[in-house]
This record gives structure tokens, C-alpha cells and sequence, in this order.
């Protein structure tokens, strides 16, 4: 029925490969060895390997479970149990064999079961699958890195709380647009990142509150052939509710896309610190200064010391987000239920597993040895205008209606601007000149030191309601905990 | 101290704003008109108009809250509250005249309001920002809009649950990498995706809430010089909380890449529902047929009938996909708080919104219309060997260790393909050649149309297990209304 | 054979659009009309209108190959190019009724072409699909729009040659790390700009020379059963070659990914250079003052004066990568040939031309509008030790090894630094006791003004340099017109 | 000036470096020692040691142009040759140590020249800086592998047209919206796919010369201060032209960018290819066997035979994608000119780069070992009135106007539909009731087997097209060599 192709390349490949061992573990109905791309293409062991101890675990408690309904006797389940642990400590010492004709890391350490502990190692694979297996130990490796993370992220927010609280009256330039706008507290800045970083906090708390369920015992698509105790493995792994439906625990990566998700937006937040880190350390704002811990020199200008680590956290947005796309792409139009697309899933996220938690350690560095230039903060309100609001308002209190105060205060800076004058110091006779309503005491309101504690609104720059945020952050961090 | 620049371009580019009336709102200080480039990029009239309810309730409640404070006397907030009501009714009748010089919605409406009822119209914007105000608008309309999602979302759910009630003894082939595996309920099959539908929902949940919280007040960044009553707002417009720091208040667009996030996770499941609409309403498969209602014809080909909703409802997942990494892209990098770049989240926010709203109805659409061909499903189990794990897990059960039933299955397998021999009616004589351990009653493990029985585990395809599973989602979306 | 799907919503839909008229132009199968939302989600009118000018042409153009090949008469011909041309003239003087029952452009025009001409307006369609049709559309299009794009290109590259050669001796600090590295004249950076925006000019060209391929008589995707005449097509249309495979013709869509792509990179190119320019206009930095043609103020801080336009362009940059990041997700995985997935195509490509445009001129506007404060860049120059690799290089060319007289320039730099010394007015005296080889000529090695001129290499930022590369770029300006 | 920060990690963190040992070769202005986390951020030997032979080789010509223009004597470049042969050698048998602490593969090497042949390794870094240097290896190293995913790209385009000559009478169902549309030649099929890797390797020659341009001596922004030829360097390492201006030499990253959007292009097109073979190789297509060289079986269900490395092929598209989203996130809006953020742009290409190779040998593999099944594309041209454009076209030409004529062949489908007739053998009496036109020849009309011989147009699937393209492609290839 079919035209054989019969062209050089191939033949030369059949060569290659016709003396290779077939060692697959599937592989009843295959009379022809993989081919080497194949391998070379499909082998995933050179990164899963990093889910070793969650498969091992996995397995203990599979087997348990075995044991409980009756399909292993004590004995081969306590064989099984030593022979696992042993193949943790290979793995742990480094003597361990890896071996990418064996695939991935759920093959290799059933394979080494068996070398090890003979034919009760081949019973291991009863009622569950590779597709229920590997979504087993992803879910708890996102759940235990998400843990860590967590613990970095409280770390990264109770520093800043540290911060703001050592240098709560420190006032700076606020802006929009890069363009100094109003005087505000350094902390209150200091306590914006903390906020959002709670957000990021929240968000991984749901993500893994969401993921935290128990795939194992969906085989490979359709439910297993045994009446197995899937709410004794929920118990035993630590799962919050087992996945429902056989199908989609082998389809769904929702749980995955989260990681990576909150990872990009995490990401993002950094990425948004490290800018004005690296402008403020400039020679221009000189706001900060960075610790040799965290800067680097030039390998031909011998003055420089650049921010390299800010830099680096602000670039490696790039990789946070190519993870996320990554996935979403490999996950678009797949057919259900598992497709071996889906093994495109782990390298992502292991690496945006590790930029995040590199990313918060250099962040907390940086933060944590940068010294504060106070005084240049400080000189810095005064430029641009930035009390300028607070004449409008002071217009605006005296009943002028706030479009036609704001109109006024422009024509003042424009004045200022023109004619080279001191705003900060104009005489309240130069201010009648644009407005009757102008008084003595509108000379405090040019007054950018004292401006932060003219803003009475809550969730402000002034004093009270940074100390109110610390207290509410402090006591939000008690409750992550 | 400059150095001007005097290039020909430049020059003509000055004639041609010349005579352009200066209208705006915040122009105290400039001399020169912006040019028309500059309003060409700028204004988001044109797709901002959407949240004008929003900003007319925003703008009432943050009237009453003038009003309380003292700074709007009953009678000025009696007519600005009138004239807001008025402008509303303009616009819905299409009579509002937008104006790009005026830029925003924000501009549009409050220039509309000082034409109507002059001087106090003014005063409106007193202790707030349009930095506070776009987010507040923006918080308003996306918290309306995953209700309305959710609703879909809900009914879709729902369609799914009546679905797999009346199909719910179908069987058909589950499939792993395209091949087919085992047999399953088409029951099972609709329950995966109401699974991945309520993740969906749980996300939206989730987003909605963290996302509910009250901007405005804020002012620019710094908070504002009154002793605004944010509280009062926050009830006033139905919010959880407050946005406890100013500067986190403008700087901040998690909740608009949450929605993003969320539509980009709905979109992937969609396209992965309408592949298999699209691959199942094929000749080849022929498990489906579309009704005349979803489907198109050809220009040229007379014949066809294809599944275009189908496949725009997979397409559409790119521009999702494209929102996302547009908003994501525009964040990075940019130092606090509010810079020009966030207009630009507007458009993909609304562009997601729309395409997820008109993708869910689409789906409806399909699966509320299209006929089951239940009878080409059943025909197709038994194929590809459907129910070789029945006889793995019959030989493992007799103490077989499970790869050993693995491979000896897989010679079965390959006996029959290489003979010709039909899997599904291999007699037990020639079984007994292969293993010792096959009895009579292995005849029945055979039989793809009881194999979903005999998965037992939970969360299988069994019948049982697809009831407890539509009990399960019929009680969730109880609580989810 | 089929279960019918007896459900209530779906039942409510019947209703709807029972009495709806079916004008499909396909329809000779269908019984049913198309559901409401079937018509939202597949109309493309609303967007593919805009290709009304090249879907015409392109009729024309195969109307008169039709009348060549015999399938038409001189008088049919005749009459159906009238038709055309006067409905040219409907949508351009906006009487035209677009239809999104009609779907497309193509169908619109089609359907009131027969209305204008009768009968033989339904000849027009002969010996060609929508399928092939579209592709000609939109290949007419982006070579027209990448034309006018390369104009802008080209505009702005000169406009950069003129401000380089104005002001080509203006020196300012260069920036690594964005911390001042050496100084640098401000002409070289400008060029740097324009260096990139060539590559875009050359990555436009290949992508239009590539693309103008003519897609028309490929039918749906077999070819047509007619000896059409491509090649007259070709020379009609002015293309460079036939697209010699009918399935490529309408599967593909590389020729849109490219212009995606091409936009994307300027874009990221413009992002930078806005970077610069909004930095620059920062009260720290004060290299350059916007005009206020291209800045905005603030609706609460009556003072502000924002480079808005300059963070609008670098904010777009989003939706760039958004738009290539959508068509590159939806075109993943889609089988040969025609899906209707591909209409996704449009609407990016539609954005990313006028995004594209806009950001072009919007830059050209604030370069050419923009006032330069060369006092304060070359004051600038004199900080964060700018002329330190000088004095590596003075130690060097004696005969010190790199490293080492890196190593001792080093030790200056931080012996100033502790000490509070002017590493530019150091003494030789001082300068010895870090290496006898310093001697009096070492002094002007300290000057920043002079560095620019010591740089000898090709490319550098020297005068001459700055002079050869403006000769070059203008040369090649010469050229790409 | 400063108000030190005291709080315990930072104190905790200054302990654990101080006595680590400060090998840094920049370190002149520097006091303290880098934190380990600024180590595991910016180190970058791990991966970027992969640019060793192009770093050696730029030394190399950078040391013999020193020596041509007088600052290293023959002697010195003698040794600095040796020495860097000898580092090579051992890289490449493994007892090269590489250092994190050097940071990467220059330093590393840098350093270990001097350790070797003494201070005179320490003048090698002369007029250069690593800004150019990295700039330089990995232009090389782009070229190079270009150049052999070119010949990858040959090799299976050549496969194709060998298959295309083998199979070329083959006749198939042609699909569009994955429903039979009309027969189409096999080999028509496999060159559609031919030509998009021919514009895939127009891309990469087009990349390739653009980005083959030398960097080297633009020092760190501003060119050097040696006279440096630059010319000799472009020739000794093989560049077309020098880039003319230092700081776009530094800042550049778009020849990354075009690889890794060359390789999105031609990993979108491979998903589309092996999509179709996924579906081709299922039970319910049947057009192809899938050889075990390139399947795999499951862990848990005997008889599967999976075409992983075709699904895996496509889901790295994923991969593919997200590092070109990557790189882009990372430069925008980085102001100029190097920023250490840049250094994030090696892993995306360095994956994107093994991912196309290990692509394009995966589906070489798949498509030289597969056995197509004729007969079953052979039946599966008699379904879905595959002919029946032809029949409108027959109508057609008989002068009813093609819309007509598309009705009522859809009146006939409609019919055949009905009332379960065979299309394929309707008589002509029957035909005859639906259009007088009819006449007896109308029956070879219907023939699906003669249908691609009816497509007379140029680049149809007639067999002349088809023989035409097979020799325009093999003779493009010759050129391509």
C-alpha cells in the first residue's frame, strides 16, 4: 500500500543507528530504534532531572497507596520505599547516571529501580501514567518555588518598610512624566514598591492555592483501571482537592501560565524600581549611591561603576515575559488531551522560577547597601516649580474655581520662567499682581519642605499616612507569614 | 543659551498651527498651540469616549464629596450634578460633540459641563488629578465588564452541563498526541473543558476583587491639599477599599494586565475547544456537524460549509495573546509614577474585552446549534487498538508486574498489525500464546463500548464519575452567581 | 443519526434571525441564515474597507485579463470598469453603504456592482477566490504603505544629518550604564540614531521587494480551471514575479509578519531615542528644552511641561510588538491552506502602519521644534571623570601595559574621590606619584573638550568622523530615494 | 552627606564577602568586593563560553593589527598568538577552568593569558573594550551559524523536491478550513512548503549580509584613541564593511533581533507542516505512516505509536516566540548607548539557534522516513463534492455568470446532501435538472482524479506546473549554494 522513499539520507541514517540498544520502556510494538535528532529532540532528563526529589516523592506515595488497595505487599512496598531513597542519595551525591535514551526523569529513576531492586520495580508504574505523573511533579515544584519566592518577596517588603521608616522625613522630587511634579516623602516612593509588591504577593498566593491540586491517578487520559485512593495520595502529597476530571489533568498547564504570569508582572515591578534606581544613582539626579557589592567597572574606563545589577534585573524583564509567551504559544489550538507540546512547559518556568528569585536577592542587595543622598533629594524640591499645585489649591480654597486658579498659577510660573525669577521666593506683592486673593500666608504654600504635610487626603505623602501604611503593611505581612 | 534650530521643516510646521485656537484645559503657562501631530498622537478621544458613564458617576460621587466637605455649596452641586446628567443623556442620543483638541473623555466632558452651566462647572476638578481620574474610570469599566464576562462565562458553563447530561452515554475516542488512546464519555470530554472554564471564572473572580479599590483622591501623585472623605467615595461607588498610597494609585496597571491575563487564559482554552470542533467537523473524523447558523461558505467553491466561527474564535487568540504583550511591553522599564506611555492601555483593554465577549458568544453559538453524530464517535473506538491498556491492566491485576503487561501487550499489538489480525476480536486461544495469564473473561477487556465502566478511579470517564462531576460544577455555578 | 441539541438558548436564537434576509454571496447550499453573532465576529468590513482602493485595482486590472483571455467582452469589460470606477467615487465621497452582511470588502463591492450593472457583475468573480484576492489586496497595500513609510524614514534620517551638521561641534557626555563614560559630540549621537534608522530603511526595502509578488489566479487554492494570463496580471499590477504556488499563495503570510517585524524594530529604535530625549528634557539632565508644539501640561499642576509625545512614541512601542506577537501566535500550528483564522492579519497590520506613521512624524516634529542647551551638555562633560580612559591610554601608549595603566588610572580616580580632588585640574605632580611616566603633556589629556579629537579611530567621534559619516548617509540618502 | 542604612542583612552580607579574594580586572576605584548574588546575576561565562574560537579568533586579529600599527612587537605577538592556541586547546579538551568570578568568556580567557604568558597578555586589551569585543564574537558567531542552519535549510528543501519528483502523480484531497476543497498533487503540497523555506533562506542571506559588519575598534562609545586599522581587522575576519559609528557599534542589537525573528518565521512554518502531519498520521487521516524512528510510545498504553518529534517540532514554536519577545522587551526604550541589560541578549539567540537545528534535522528525519499512503489520499479526493468547483467553472464557461453558476452547483450539493446521492456519479440527466447547460461531457467534470490536470493556470497543480516548479526551486538552490 505505501511507496517506500527511498532516498541517500535515509539509508545513511538507518545506518547510524541500526547497532543502538533499544532500551525504551514502551517500547512492545517498535521494531526500529529512535533515530539520534529524535533523541536529541525529545529527551528532556538535561532539565527535568531538577524535579527528581518531587517524582521520588510522588512515587513513595504512590506506592503507599498501591499498598493500601492491595496491588503491593508490604514487602515490595518496602522495597520500593529503600530502593527510591537510595536513588535520591545517587542523585543527591552526584553519581547518578542520567540517561537521555531513557528520556526523561520519571524513566530513568523507574529504570534504576528496577536495576536495583529487580522485577517489583516494574510493578511501580500500575495504575498512573507519565501524563498524570509529570503534572504531578510540576504542581508540586510550583508550589514549594512559589514558597520560596514568597518568603523573598516578604523579606524584599519588610526591608522596604525597614527603609521608609529609617528615612521617613526624607523629601524628594515626586514626578510624572520624568518631570519633578510635587514634593513627597522618600518613603512614601519607598511604600508605592511595597504595595505593588504585595499585589504580587496576593497573586502568588492564589496562584498556588488554585494550582494545588491532585492530578495522580488520572492515567493517561481516561481514569485507571483500578479502584485506587486518590484522597489518601491528596493527604499524603500535601494537595488542597483532587482534579475531577482525568482529562484535564492530563491537558491543563493553567496552573504553569499562572507561575509565569505572576513572574512577568513581578518582573515588571523590578523592572520599574530598577529604572529610577539607575537614574537616581546617575551623576545627573545623584539621588542615590550604589555599594561596590552591587556595581561593576568597565574593563577600559577605570572611573566607572555602573549599576550593573539594577540593570541587569531591569533586562531580565525581557526573559520573564518570553517565558510567558513562550508557553501561551505552545498551548494555542493544541487539540485535547496531552500532546507532547506540552513538554515545552518546564524549561520556562524553571527559568523564570530562577530570574525572579535571583532577581529579589539583587534587589534586596542593592537596597540594602545603597547609601541615601538626603541633601541632594532635598535641594532637588526645589526646582520645576513644585509647589506650584499648592497655589492653585490655595486659590482654589479662597473660591476661585480650580480651572480659573490652575490658569493663574500658570501665567505666575510662566512669568517666573520668563523673567528669571525665584518662585520658591516671590513676594506675596509680586502674587497680588495675578490675584487680589493672594495673602501673606501664601508664602508657606511656595514652601516645598512643608508641602508633603498639605496633603491631608488619605493614602498622601504626609507623615501620618506613611507611619498608617507601615502599620498596615507590617500587619499584612504578619498575616502572610 | 540655546541654540536654535532653524531648519526649513520646522518653519513650515509653525505656519500651519498658527491661527489654531488654544482650547486646553492645562495650558497657563504655553505660548504655542500644539501641532497637530501632537493631537494626532495624543487624543484618546476616540476610544475613550467608551468610559463616559463611568466618568460621569465618577464625577457625581466626587461632587457629593466636595459637596460634604464644604468646598460645593447644594445648589452648585445641584447643577453640576444636572449638567453631567444632561451631558450623559447628549451623548447617548448622539448628539456630544467630541472634540480631539480636548484630548480625553475626562476634557470633553468637563469643558461640555462649564459651556452648559458656566463658572461652577470649573470648580470640579478641585482635589483631583485626571491621573486619578483615568484609573478610577478605568477600575469602574473593567469591574462591569468581568461581571458581564462572568455571566457568559456562567451560561457557557452551564450549556456544558446540559450538554453532558444529554449525552452523557456517548462514548467516543480520547485522544493523546492526535492518536486515539482509550475510549471515553464525549461527556467527560464537554467536563474538562467546564473545568477549565470555571479556572477561568475563579480567575476573574479573583481579579475583579483584587482590582475593586478606590484611586481617586490621589491627585497627581501626591495626594491632594483637602481633607477629602475617601470613604465616602469608596461606598458612594461600590469599591472594597482604598488605594492606600497616591503614587502606587497613578503609577499602577496590574488590574488592567490582570484582565489581559485572564482573556489571553479563556482565549488558549477556546482555541483549544475550537481545534477539536474544527479536526471533529472534519469528513475525516465526522463526530460533528455545524449548523448553517456558524458556518460560511466559499466564493468559489460551491460545496463547502466550513467552520469559520470556529476558527476565528482559535485566531482571535493571537490579538489576545498581542494585548498582553502590548501592555506588558509599554510598563517595563518605566520609572514612577505616571508617565504618557499608560495611555496606552486603554486599546488593548477594549480590544480583549470585546473579542473574549463576542468569542464566548461564538462558542455558545456553535455548541448550542451543532448536531452530535453519535454514532461515527462510537464506530471510531474501535480503532487503534483502543483498548490495549484494558488488557495491560487485566494482566497486571493478575500479578503481572505492570511493564511486563506493558510488553507483552505491545507484541499483541504488533501481532495484529503485522497479520491483519482484528485487535477487538482476537480470540482467547491466540491470546494464550502470549501469556499464559489470559483467561476467558479477557474477551470483555477488549470492548471498547464498556472500557469506560471499567475505569474505577475517580475523576475517570465512568458514568458515575461524570454525574458526580455535573452535580459538582451545577453547585459551584450556584455559588458562582 | 445525529441527537438533536433540544435546549432553550439555543431555540431563543432561532427566533432572532428567522426573518433575516440571506444575501450570502455563497449561499447556494446553506439553508439557514447565519446567527447574530456569527455576522459580528466574521464581518471584516468595518476594517478591510480601507482596502477598497487596491481591491478595485486589482478587479480592474483582472477584468481587462478576463476580456484578454475571451472569458469577457470588449462591452462587458467596458461596463464593469465603469462600475468600478463609480463605485470608487460612492466610497470616497462617502455614499457608499457598507454591509457587514456582506462580510468583506470584496462582497461589498461585488454585491453593488451587480446592483449598478446587472448581470455581468456576476462574471467578475471568474477565475478567482477571495482567497487570492485578499492576498492581492493586502500585498497592493503594504507595498503602497511601506512607500510612504520609507518617504518618513527618509525625512527623518535627513533631518537628523541637518541638526548633525549644525551642530557637529557641540560636545556632551557620552553615556554607558547611563553613567557619563566619555564625552562625545552630540552630532555622533545624533548619527548613531540615523545609522539605525538606515538598517530599517534597507529591512523595508527587502521586505517590499520580497513581498511584491502576485498572488491573483492561484483560485482557492488548486489554481483556476481557466488559461489565465498572470503575467499580463503582473505587469497590471506591477509586481516583480508570479507567486508560482497556489497553495503558498494563499496560505501565506510571511509578507505581513514582515512589515510586523519591520515595525517593531523601528519602533524599539524610536523607543530609545525618545529615552534619551525624555531624559534629557529632565530639569536634571537640561540638554534639551521640548517646544511647546510637543509637550502638554497637567490638569492639576499648572507648572508641568511634559514631553508626552516623546513617552507616547516610546509607549507605542507596545502595541508594535503586541501586533506581531498576535499574527505570529494565530498563524502557529495552522494547517495548510486557507483557515479562516488568517482575517486575523488585518487588523495589526492596519495598526502597526498608522502606529508606525505617527510615531515618525511625531519625532520629526520634537527634533525638529527642539531647542538644544549646549552649555549645559558641555558643562556636563566636566563630571564622573569622563577623560579617565585618556589618561589609561597616555599611560598605555608609554608603554604600560593596558590593564596596569588602567589599574593606576583607577587608583586617581578613587584618590580623587576620597579626597575631593578635581580630577580634571589635577596636577602633574600629583598625577606622578600614581606613575612616573606621567610628564606635562598629560594635562591636556584631562581636558573633555579636546577627547572627542584624540579618538583616532574610524568611527569614532571626532570631527572628522562625524564629517565623513554625514557625507556617507547622505550619499546613501541619494540612493534609497 | 549620607544617612548610612543600618540594618542587620546588609551587615549579615558584608561578613560573608569579606574575605573573598578581589580578582576582578576592573577593580582600580573599587573597595569592596562584589555580593554572591551580583555574581550569579551578571556572570554570564556560563553560557557565553559557547563564544570562545570567536573571542580567540577576535583577538587574535585585534593582537596582529596592534602589532601592524606598533604597539605590540613581533614578539609580543608571537607569544599573545601561542598563548591564545593554547587556551583554545584547552577549552576544548576540557581542562580549561572556567571562573564565574571573571564574569565571562573575555575576562576568563583575558585573565588566563596573562596567567600563562605574563604581563604582556595584559596589553592585548589595547584599544578595545568589551563593549566592541562582545559585540565582534557575536556577530561572528551569528555568521557562522547562519551559515549552517543555510545548509540545513538546503538540504531540506532539496528533500522536499526529491519527495515532490518521487510522489509527483499522487493526487489528494486539498484543504482550506481543514474540509476537503479540491484534489491537489502531493507534490504540489510538499512545494508550497518548499517555497516558504526559500523566503526563509532570503531572510537569512539578507540577515546575514547586513549584520556582517565589524565592530571592533569603537572602544566603549566613542572609538579609541589609537590609530587603529580597521580595514585589516575587517578583512582578517571576514566582514563586508566596518560600522561607521562607535556608539551605534555598542548600542546595536538588531542582528540579534533578525535572527530570532528569522527563526520565528521558519519555526511558524515548520508548526504549520508538522500540524498537518500530526493530523495526516492519525487514524482518521491516514496519509501517512510515521516511521519508529521518529514516534514514541506510552508509558502506560501498548499500542501507541506517537508522532512526538513532529508535536515537539511545533510546540517549540512556542520557544521560538518568546525569545524573540525576549530580546525586544529587553532594548525597549534603553537609552544609548550600551546598557548592561544588553547582555540578556545571548540566551534567546544562542536557544533560538540549537532550536532551528535540532528542528530542521527532527522534520528532515520525519519526512525521509515516512511511507505515504496513496490509496488513502487516493479515496479520500471522492468526499465532500471535491469537483465541485469544477462543475461551476464547466457552467461558466458555458457563459452563465460565475455566481450563477456557484449557485447552482451548490443547489446540486444541496441535493446530493439530501437525498444521499453520489456526487461523484451523478448522471447527466439528473444534472440537466438543475441547468440546461449540461451536456455529456459535464461528466468528466466530476472526476476528482483528472480535476488537477484542469487547473491550466500558472502555478496550479497541474503536473507541468508542478515539474516547472521542481526546476525553478532546484535551480534556485544552485544559486542558494
Amino acid at each position: 500500500m505505501c511507496s517506500p522513499l527511498l532516498i541517500e539520507d535515509c539509508t545513511i541514517n538507518d545506518m547510524k543507528s541500526k547497532d543502538r540498544k533499544n532500551r525504551k520502556l514502551w517500547g512492545g510494538r517498535f521494531k526500529d530504534a529512535s533515530s539520534d535528532v529524535t533523541e536529541r529532540i525529545s529527551a528532556s532528563i538535561h532539565f527535568d532531572s531538577r524535579l527528581y526529589d518531587q517524582d521520588i516523592r510522588g512515587s513513595i506515595a504512590h506506592a503507599r497507596m498501591l499498598n493500601r488497595i492491595g496491588i503491593l505487599s508490604d514487602d515490595e512496598l518496602r522495597s520500593i520505599v529503600d530502593g527510591l531513597h537510595q536513588i535520591r542519595r545517587e542523585i543527591e551525591e552526584g553519581v547518578f547516571e542520567f540517561s537521555s535514551s531513557l528520556e526523561d526523569i520519571h524513566m530513568n529513576i523507574e529504570a534504576r529501580l528496577t536495576e536495583r531492586i529487580g522485577e517489583i520495580g516494574r510493578k511501580l508504574h500500575t495504575a498512573r501514567s507519565r501524563n498524570d505523573q509529570i503534572s504531578l511533579d510540576l504542581r508540586m515544584y510550583i508550589r514549594e518555588q512559589l514558597d520560596r519566592i514568597g518568603v523573598l518577596l516578604r523579606n524584599l517588603i519588610s526591608l522596604l518598610l525597614d527603609l521608609a521608616e529609617v528615612h521617613s522625613d526624607v523629601v524628594m522630587p515626586g514626578y510624572t512624566h520624568l518631570q519633578i511634579a510635587q514634593p513627597v516623602r522618600f518613603s512614601h516612593y519607598l511604600l508605592a514598591h511595597a504595595w505593588a509588591l504585595q499585589r504580587d504577593y496576593k497573586r502568588l498566593q492564589f496562584f498556588k492555592k488554585t494550582s494545588n491540586l491532585l492530578p495522580l491517578g488520572s492515567g493517561a487520559l481516561a481514569g485507571v483501571n483500578y479502584d485506587t485512593d486518590r484522597d489518601f495520595l491528596k493527604k499524603e502529597l500535601g494537595f488542597d482537592d483532587l482534579i475531577h476530571n482525568s482529562m484535564d489533568a492530563v491537558s491543563d498547564r493553567d496552573f504553569v501560565l499562572d507561575s509565569l504570569y505572576f513572574s512577568s508582572v513581578l518582573g515588571m515591578h523590578l523592572s520599574r524600581f530598577c529604572e529610577d534606581i539607575v537614574l537616581w544613582s546617575s551623576s545627573e539626579f545623584g539621588f542615590l549611591e550604589l555599594s561596590d557589592r552591587v556595581t561593576t567597572g568597565s574593563s577600559i574606563m577605570p572611573q566607572k561603576k555602573n549599576p550593573d545589577i539594577a540593570e541587569l534585573i531591569r533586562g531580565k524583564t525581557g526573559r520573564l515575559y518570553g517565558n510567558l509567551v513562550s508557553l501561551l504559544t505552545t498551548l494555542k489550538g493544541l487539540p485535547l488531551t496531552y500532546n507532547r507540546d506540552l513538554q515545552e512547559d518546564k524549561e520556562p518556568l524553571f527559568d523564570s522560577v530562577d530570574t525572579v528569585i535571583v532577581a529579589l536577592e539583587g534587589i534586596y542587595e542593592i537596597l540594602s547597601t545603597m547609601r541615601i543622598n538626603s541633601e541632594a533629594m532635598e535641594a532637588a524640591v526645589f526646582k520645576n516649580y513644585s509647589t506650584a499645585t499648592d497655589i492653585a489649591d490655595y486659590l482654589s480654597k479662597r473660591g476661585i474655581p480650580f480651572r480659573e486658579a490652575h490658569e493663574i498659577t500658570g501665567s505666575i510660573v510662566r512669568h517666573c520662567e520668563e523673567k528669571g525669577v525665584d518662585f520658591f521666593n516671590i513676594p506675596v506683592s509680586e502674587l497680588k499682581k495675578f490675584s487680589s486673593h493672594f495673602d501673606d500666608d501664601a508664602v508657606e504654600f511656595l514652601n516645598p519642605k512643608t508641602s508633603t504635610e498639605r496633603k491631608l487626603s488619605e493614602g498622601g505623602t504626609s507623615k501620618s499616612s506613611v507611619e498608617k501604611q507601615i502599620a498596615m503593611l507590617r500587619a499584612s505581612l504578619g498575616e502572610m507569614g
